[in-house]
């Protein structure tokens, strides 16, 4: 194709030419040079010492994925309208350059604080071919660079007549009656990025207790998560219906507590889920909610939970089957302290969650036993819950504490350290009575962050009587979580309180079969929030400005076997702008 | 096992042991004794003339089913509880007797008018095994009592440490450490089922045009009707978005309307899903719908269609792309009249559903074109139009017209023949105007009967902008559905027109990733308001009372390969009754 052709093309098709990166780096520069990657592309390290193994595993990934993806460009030919030439330049390299001596590999760093993982990089990709350069101080960062990597590339799309790739010899592909000798390409090069995050948790949470998820699915998840650089994988493991953790020495809680034997995570599913996290980037916070949500290990050991389903349950739970621990007991206390210093050690994070929501006071007033033990001993409720609690993260030191926003707000549990995290849930609104605690805090309010809301309730009203406000909330639908401010309500010298946001998909009505839909893409829009961060303009960001983006992401969010929901017909989604909102 | 431990068990477990059939017949009365199926259960015809064919392989289908069922009765023991006596009463075989001599196929009484089919049958099951015997007039009859006889049956469940029954000798099963002999059982035998259907019209609507769905998706979606005795497919093939369909002389259309070469259906792959339905008891309804919601056939024919894109959308059409058919144009008259005079032919209902919701007027007065040719006819646009439809509907002849409810209500195309089937959607409120018109009428109403609402828009509002509100509308949740009246606002001399009723999914936001979890179960709630009826107490149903059965159809659905929605908690799914509302 001739120069003035092609110039005359891209004067058309300009305004699609952008990087379509989700989450949007904090500087992008992009031109207007088709560059493609031919049979193979090499990855180089440039390092003082040993490459790292798990970035080595990565980048082999990303290159993978690069090259073999079906991730096609959305628009009515796919991708075809860049490959008209059949000499464009072709990359050759990833060079991948550490700097300095202490870059440690991926799991390293996440295995760090929040605070102090260093996840910046630089990104070029000239525009005549050769070698792309990612540059990063950090394991960890290289990986955030090769995410952005990965997403700057479209497979070459399949013929015509529906013949895929491999139909035809290998590397070569039949378009527009032409043979073209390209996997992918990229359609706006010279790229140069550089890239940090504005905030340093960026989560999602999964609930494995009122279903069981698999590990394959918990793994897919950490591997989309990666692709939009979620750091914090926040796993609540046990609740009421189910336990399915399985440890040594306390195999009987899931022997018995577990919806089967076979929806249990022994420490090796911790293990090898702990481990494939931290290769990718994502701290596993693993929760033992408590005192509260814990009837489910009364199946094994009766002597723990008060009030195990007892009826009406709205008098003793917010959701059946009510139970929570004797938390005024000492043997109680000491077998949830040896249970804890079990499970640190199998998880790599700095951080363990001890949930502390929804703790219902009527289960210990009505019942005797309990009502005898704090006679005896001379406590309050609020006294024994601090005590039981303080013993709780004297165990799990020197781990941080992260709990939900009722241990500070409603029980003001005095023996939390300073450095725990708080999760505000109840409603984003509380953030500017939480920060005044001091704490660090993390945005999950059920009205912009819960995945689950939105299908109407669990609980089936019978004819005639309304549903809960709470279960005919609405869907938060991915522009809402996306147009979430996380500062509203925040003084200006609390921000620094702030260390991030996650959805949270309480798996009431979600399990295996409809799992990545729920999640997938809407896990993503807060990706941008807390990693792109406000940006000149500030918060909240603009939903309509990033729909393109996203609609690749969600398209290539398919093309990796992650079941994410279409957000618009397909004909819109082919033709960006061509179904916005008048 | 003693009797008197049986009979105290069962005293125990007496609430639980109900037929849990969805929907629910007219009359079922049933036993206490756990009757099993061994290792094969054989198939008797007593018939006076040949075995229907389709009849004989649904029977197979059936006794496959049943025989080798992965759905476990929903009991914390997954009915290990019924299978700890070794020495059941054994059903050897199904007897399937059809009365009279003109029983026909499945498929011929599904190719009848709605109000012929005859779908009744009896089904009885003796408490001390040997044969079950299926009676009806009808092999579709005997069908929907196939139906009947799969849900009455259980799997037996794999032993503790997860072992697969296949693991263990060919019919055989380790439960509370004894072997067992059984592939299935069923908990509350005798049996006698009397039943037909309350309403002759129970549908589902899948748009194929907004996303494309494979044929595998769809042959999956009609199993699972039939599963809960749905019997109209309807299928909303074309729209502005893609042209899926590929006929002879019309390939165009699809090669350059459709969205890629592979998302289409030609004539064969209608033949294989019609004949596959109606051996299933399903009536194909295809719609090819007319004139709005045609702008796709603009890419192979621009001469067909007015307006293509054109912007503002919102002035043009109901979403994006605008563009609708020339309708008072002769060669755009001919050409439909040839499409549809070819794909008649391919279908073998007696309905063709032409559609005829949301036309645009706009489209036409500000096209010149448009307004010469009304000129030049001394045409109104409505006489234009009935003068077009009227067009359609001769050339379809014999079969009945399927049309939205503006082509009666709002354009009051009086070329309509009078037993043409009108649905509305609109809202449920307008069957009393519309019941005025004396068409029968069939229920899909978007206010209880769109399955695809509650997920936000597709058309994404900008930060500030606030939702229409047909995009912020809620989630039409399986009880909400439920509790629909189809006689509410309809006259009792006036119910003899309501047909039945549909769910709908229009697929905007769906595609092949979470088709299976936005359609069902809730499609199935509508099967018991127009198969079951209102019973003695009327409509609308109490959907608690649902709720027991309607978990077992779910995950029912799930062990047929079909994704379908998770209600409650699985602790709350395996314990009938103890998640209610209070």
């Amino acid at each position: 194709m001739s120069f003035w052709l092609q110039a005359a093309l891209f004067l058309l098709l300009g305004h699609r030419t952008m990087a379509l990166l989700f989450p949007l780096p904090q500087t992008v520069t992009s031109g207007n040079t088709v560059i493609a990657i031919g049979n193979s592309l090499d990855v180089i390290f440039k390092v003082q010492g040993s490459i790292p193994e798990d970035l080595a595993a990565a980048a082999e990934r990303a290159v993978g994925y690069v090259t073999e993806s079906e991730h096609y460009y959305l628009s009515p030919e796919r991708g075809k309208e860049f490959l008209l030439d059949n000499d464009l330049p072709v990359l050759t390299a990833l060079e991948i350059i550490l700097q300095g001596s202490d870059y440690g590999t991926i799991a390293s760093e996440v295995s760090k604080e929040a605070g102090e993982r260093r996840e910046a990089y630089k990104l070029d990709i000239p525009a005549d071919g050769g070698n792309a350069r990612l540059t990063a101080t950090s394991s960890l960062g290289a990986f955030r660079g090769l995410a952005t990597f990965e997403q700057l590339f479209y497979g070459v799309p399949p013929t015509d007549d529906g013949k895929a790739a491999d139909l035809l010899s290998p590397g070569s592909q039949e378009v527009f009656g032409q043979r073209i000798r390209y996997k992918a390409f990229s359609p706006a090069a010279p790229y140069h990025i550089e890239d940090r995050p504005a905030f340093p948790w960026r989560g999602f949470m999964l609930d494995t207790s009122r279903h069981y998820f698999s590990k394959e699915t918990i793994l897919r998840t950490l591997d989309a998560m990666a692709l939009v650089k979620l750091n914090v994988f926040h796993w609540h493991m046990t609740d009421s219906q189910s336990w399915p953790l399985s440890l040594p020495g306390f195999r009987d809680l899931a022997e018995k507590g577990a919806y089967s034997a076979r929806e249990t995570y022994n420490e090796e599913d911790v293990g090898e889920i702990t481990k494939y996290a931290a290769e990718r980037g994502i701290d596993v916070v693993v929760e033992m909610d408590m005192p509260g949500h814990t009837a489910s290990s009364h199946h094994a050991r009766p002597e723990l939970v008060v009030g195990y389903a007892r009826e009406p349950w709205t008098r003793y739970a917010a959701q059946p089957p009510a139970g929570q621990l004797r938390y005024m007991e000492d043997d109680v206390t000491q077998l949830m302290v040896d249970l804890l210093g079990k499970l640190k050690a199998h998880i790599p994070s700095a951080y363990f969650a001890t949930g502390g929501d929804e703790i219902n006071e009527n289960v210990y007033k009505d019942d005797d036993r309990s009502q005898a033990t704090l006679k005896r001993k001379g406590w309050t409720l609020k006294q024994a819950l601090n005590a039981f609690m303080g013993s709780t993260w004297q165990a799990l030191q020197p781990k941080i504490p992260v709990v939900w926003q009722e241990m500070v707000q409603e029980h003001r549990v005095d023996s939390l350290p300073d450095n725990a995290v708080v999760l505000i849930w109840k409603s984003s609104k509380d953030v500017s009575k939480i920060a005044k605690l001091g704490h660090p805090i993390v945005h999950v309010g059920f009205d912009h962050m819960y995945l689950d809301l939105g299908g109407g309730g669990n609980i089936i009203p019978p004819l005639g009587k309304k549903e809960p406000s709470w279960h005919a909330h609405p869907f938060n639908t991915w522009y809402h979580i996306y147009s979430f401010d996380p500062y509203k309500g925040v003084k200006a010298n609390q921000r620094h309180l702030v260390l991030g946001g996650q959805t949270v998909l309480w798996s009431e009505t979600t399990d295996e079969t409809n799992v990545d839909s729920k999640i997938w893409p809407r896990a993503a829009a807060i990706a941008e929030i807390y990693w792109s961060g406000g940006g000149d303009n500030g918060f909240p960001l603009d939903p309509s400005k990033a729909l393109a983006r996203f609609q690749d992401l969600r398209y290539r969010l398919v093309a990796k076997g992650v079941s994410a929901t279409p957000l618009q017909p397909h004909w819109c989604a082919i033709r960006p702008g061509s179904c916005e909102f008048i």
